[in-house]
């Protein structure tokens, strides 16, 4: 089996990581993709620990022989699942969206104060600011949870006068701080980087799917695994449940119509999948 | 056992419930009450029927015998599982938020259009318009799906100019339509009900927390089992994820500090349960 040609495999616990399968995309226009979206569960992290890691298990056991790495495009299964991962399946590459956010934090800000906008779990867990100071002890890091951000990139409210003004007093208690960077470290939040953007003025906004992106091109490079065909990329999509709402939300976050036959609902796997999948 | 003086018993897939159990305190200031909010599994309305019969058939078992009547203050569960929970459980008196809700609305409207404001899974299981048509035919109902209300409530953002301005955008479609009355068919909306109110002008606007909480006290007083002691009520908490949480949002939801201990952390349940309890 020629490994480079195989597909990128992409997952997160819904269509958050839809940002991520976007970035990807364009920094590799001729790599193959499948989008595994656990909807059934979502979301991941009000769950436990031990019950992320094993969901994100199940997942790659899905995508495992079928990709040639697995990028795991979900802030709350980067924060908890993926040494864990990495451990269990040696051979296949796997790449989280926390690290690549952190290392383009470092490389933008030597010293001083950061700003990471997250979901109330992955503040919780301290997954960047943990990160962070593993590659740079002289950065400070806040993390702001942001649970509203991820309601309006579901709406497609991602620009305009009341979003500016929503994401203005979201963000009102950061505005008087001096941050070197802003780090959007859930993966909906880039669907309104430019409304965030300017409520931050001329601070540098770090965008974690294109850094996640841009570290995957690497990896594979790396490892001689990219793909060198030049046609049409394909990208397959499997969801857990909500097959309607998934469509609704990848027009949303990548500007694609889906027919309902490119998405498959994937309901044989594991009990712990069957049980809340339709 | 005095059955009259067991507390009443609500039951939610998370703090939503909490604006019926506030108004159930109100309607009924002598009663008890145990609430039970399935935070670990919320939400149910991505899951499919069988699964929030399951859950909700779980959590009538946690409560039976400890209460004299069961509130479904969730309108997922009530839409697709009352009927079995009755079935299921023929000596407790249970009680849905949907009934109650398409009752008061046909005695304030006896023909035309009404609007049901919803989350996306009550909308697309038509439980409103079925239980309205049931009552009258002659009410043409529609319904409206407004997850973002959700996100504002849960994030305490429940009056003011802004909020009016968002409000105003979600339902900007709906208020060139001539309505008899709008419905508030998701627990979290009577937390926006005044803002609600305020698009719609003089349109009646039901708050299912409050008619719930009247259909309960009548109920009650049918059966003979309301509390005759005049002492101050007790409310216990039961979480089965994620106390933090529940505590902050019990501040938002009902203006009440909670202490830690003063929630029960339900782990020591059927396996479904533990499945997602940390």
């Amino acid at each position: 089996m020629d490994m480079n040609t195989l597909p990128i495999g992409v997952f997160d616990s819904g269509v958050g990581g839809l940002t991520v399968l976007q970035s990807l995309k364009q920094a590799l226009p001729t790599e193959d993709f499948i989008y595994l979206g656990d909807t059934a569960r979502l979301p991941y992290g009000s769950k436990s620990k031990q019950t992320v890691i094993q969901y994100a298990h199940q997942a790659a056991g899905i995508l495992d022989k079928k990709v040639k790495c697995l990028v795991v495009a979900c802030n709350t299964a980067s924060s908890v699942a993926l040494d864990d991962l990495q451990k269990s399946f040696p051979n296949l590459p796997i790449i989280g969206v926390v690290e690549p956010g952190a290392q383009a934090c470092v490389n933008t800000v030597q010293s001083g104060k950061v700003l990471v906008l997250a979901t109330e779990s992955t503040t919780r867990w301290h997954a960047y600011q943990q990160a962070i100071a593993s590659l740079n002890t002289k950065i400070t890091v806040t993390e702001l949870p942001c649970p509203l951000f991820v309601a309006l990139a579901e709406e497609g409210w991602t620009n305009g006068v009341l979003v500016e003004q929503i994401a203005h007093e979201v963000l009102k208690d950061s505005l008087n701080e001096t941050y070197g960077c802003v780090v959007l470290g859930c993966t909906h939040f880039p669907m309104l980087k430019g409304v965030i953007a300017k409520c931050f003025n001329q601070v540098p906004v770090i965008d974690s799917a294109s850094v996640v992106a841009a570290a995957v091109k690497t990896r594979l490079s790396h490892e001689k695994l990219l793909n060198p065909k030049k046609c049409q990329a394909k990208i397959d999509f499997i969801a857990t449940d909500s097959i309607e709402r998934f469509k609704a939300m990848a027009s949303k976050f990548m500007g694609i119509d889906l027919s309902h036959d490119q998405i498959v609902l994937h309901s044989d796997t594991p009990s712990a999948f069957k049980a809340t999948t339709r």
